[in-house]
């Protein structure tokens, strides 16, 4: 049973025009969904094809990975959005994706939010509505942390949330990501990071704290984990977290 | 019969942030088909977003308006564009319309290329073959010239083509449209020069030759009439074409 | 000696490729000073070319008005932005016109920043540095409210700050600038709020607040008036604001 | 005498946000002289202060890198121009790099257009009096190939011709670059190519022709040698060429 429900995900095509990014290609063999980036905070419609077409290739799931429009900072960045506005952003980035996936004959998977986005509809009220009732609109999951504010906000408009865990980056105490940056730990930290989650549901703060993340009974729990593409040891993280995954749900 | 397949269409959405374009709203009551923008010669999700809703209110059909990335030159600028590059803009700019007009309940009309994209699509085999493609992916019809060369691929790829006739432009010795240049026709000129078409399927050209632009018998055929709604008479050109068919094909 | 002291300054060159915003050339018979947008949050280089162009035309005095990297939001939304990223877009943005006006064989005159800039400048203790320092390359003034901070960053860098009252919006109880709406007021308003603030420096605010706004002995003191170029009475405020300091100043 | 005129060049900051290009840092140790991307090709204006500084701190001389208005095509795509456009994007970012480099206390050196835009400037005669005149205004070389074509414009602005070598990408028979596709020579063969054109002026093209490249008496004439940072040999080219510029000239 369990074993079909933990799955690795991993966000990929976050190249721009000649940039690249991640190493896509040499992560697809690790994971089993990946988010692609549509063109806003990373990607360009050329980069989003070739992605699909590879994860077409490798049989990996896709899903859309919608973001702030700032290529400048990667959609790292706060900005002051209109909820409205918000909400056009995501049909307008998830539809394009749609767009490309069914050209290919394949369907969406979920929709994932990236960087800062992801930290708002967490955080802010009125961003997370407008995105959860975008997501609504495509009939498939959004992936996300499992607090409470989140699965009120899905229930309200239908929308499956898939809990997803981070062993590559830290927690706070109260559950939320720490802001990304990019010097994080290598594949035995996040290795150990995952096998501690998988024990109990729990991680350990910078600070020392223990933080129960939500996730119920995790023996019992799906979920999905994620590994980030564009960190310097991200092969190794996504060798790592699939190594303990094959080990603990096969 | 022809009645219903004699159709008014007009480009929207045109603006980008605050900026405006033409007169959208006045224009709706005149047309029956819009063409919206989407986003990479003119339009944002936003503007794509409200361009819909104001259609869905006036019951007007809504065609995809894709164009060349270029928001500084209107997508009026030749630009060179790799096929597959051209493939995969086509499939993004449209499928961003469709998650907003699915999201709004509604289905796509058509697609219908913008500026220098429709031009080349006229020209250049290797754009048509592309644009062609990729608008066999969303099944539906392509609007454009009843050219050979565009009948063949539409053929090829079992796309339908809408055959347009532009009574605010004028047309060369060859059956192409001139570059579109803003000083236009008035609505007294517009109205003359689409019912002489109609009487007989030519047009005059600057140089004063008779050219048959390939739709046949007209009294027949069906096709669809663009409206530019950026142009300075924009609305006195609407209302002169929407009275000449309503007069001739009621 | 006052008479030369007071002007009257104008946001200009804010349209986008075939996009305009304000009536430029009806302005510049009404004002002292253009404040030339940069490209960043409107305005490109064939838009600030022919604008400079323009005032030279007019006699009219340029200054630079760099914004936050937003065509969309037209720089008027809160964005985080790193303070060493803002002194590197300062200095690009000013460089860019710099670079324009000297090729008229003119000169800066001044820099004002736009929009959310201009309010993160009076508000934001580290991006008011990184301008003040950016401007401290450029040798010229500031436009700015006479706030403490911004007369106390001035001083820092060696950088003249010019004191700016704004006639068509309004003020908050701490002398802020309230959020520039667009829905404002028409030249008899702006004409009168502008002879009762020239009587003791002093305005009213929306709640009926009589608000001193730090110019000292108004009689005496220099300033710059700002009327903006995209409200829909831009024309009519202008020239209620022209004929004022005319009739007050002469 | 020789031993000043031989110069080593290079494309620098031509990343984009967080993506990165060459490697800039390890490539300084090799050359004389920077062209700094100036933000519509690749680089950006937090890219471009680095970039200045890294130079200074290397005593390398800095030179604007202007290109078309295209981060996803890098420039190399060709685009329909206005020359007058053209004009303006020339004096808007090259003065963009002017107000980074006096902030710094450092001067401009020279200006060299970027892919697309150097071809045009060879090729096509409207764009390249556009650039030579916006080069005039800020009173340096312009690096470009020896063609008479160019020598006659420049005379005309009385701007210098400062004349380039390659010897990491192609010549054709007209002695005109071959486009460049990243796909290109070691550091044996760069060395080797600038060696046996140091030594009569020629080169030979893929096809085995051998063309004068217009150096005239090359043991007397002073020139700058370009190599692409974007190239995956990179550091070997560069360091291949200086060793060679170091023996013969030194």
């Amino acid at each position: 049973m369990a074993k079909k429900q933990i799955e690795v995900n991993c966000d990929m095509g976050e190249g721009f025009g000649r940039w690249k990014m991640g190493p896509d290609e040499e992560l697809m063999k690790f994971i089993d969904v990946a988010n692609v980036a549509c063109g806003f905070h990373a990607g360009d419609p050329s980069i989003m094809l070739r992605t699909v077409r590879l994860a077409k290739q490798h049989v990996i799931r896709v899903g859309a990975h919608p973001g702030f429009p700032d290529l400048f900072g990667f959609g790292r960045r706060r900005m002051e959005i209109d909820p409205e506005d918000m909400y056009a952003l995501m049909l307008y980035q998830v539809g394009a994706l749609v767009g490309i996936l069914e050209a290919e004959g394949m369907k969406l998977n979920h929709i994932k939010p990236h960087g800062q986005l992801y930290f708002y509809v967490h955080r802010d009220e009125e961003i997370r509505d407008a995105v959860v009732r975008a997501v609504s609109k495509f009939d498939v999951p959004l992936y996300g942390l499992p607090h409470d504010t989140m699965k009120e906000v899905c229930s309200k408009y239908g929308v499956t949330l898939v809990h997803e865990f981070y062993p590559d980056i830290q927690y706070d105490a109260t559950g939320h990501l720490a802001p990304v940056k990019g010097e994080q730990a290598n594949g035995k930290v996040v290795g150990e990071r995952l096998a501690n989650f998988v024990r109990d549901g729990h991680v350990t703060t910078p600070d020392g704290a223990r933080v129960d993340l939500g996730f119920g009974d995790v023996s019992k729990a799906s979920f999905s984990i994620c590994v980030h593409s564009d960190f310097p040891a991200a092969l190794e993280n996504a060798a790592a977290v699939r190594s303990v995954v094959d080990r603990l749900f096969n």
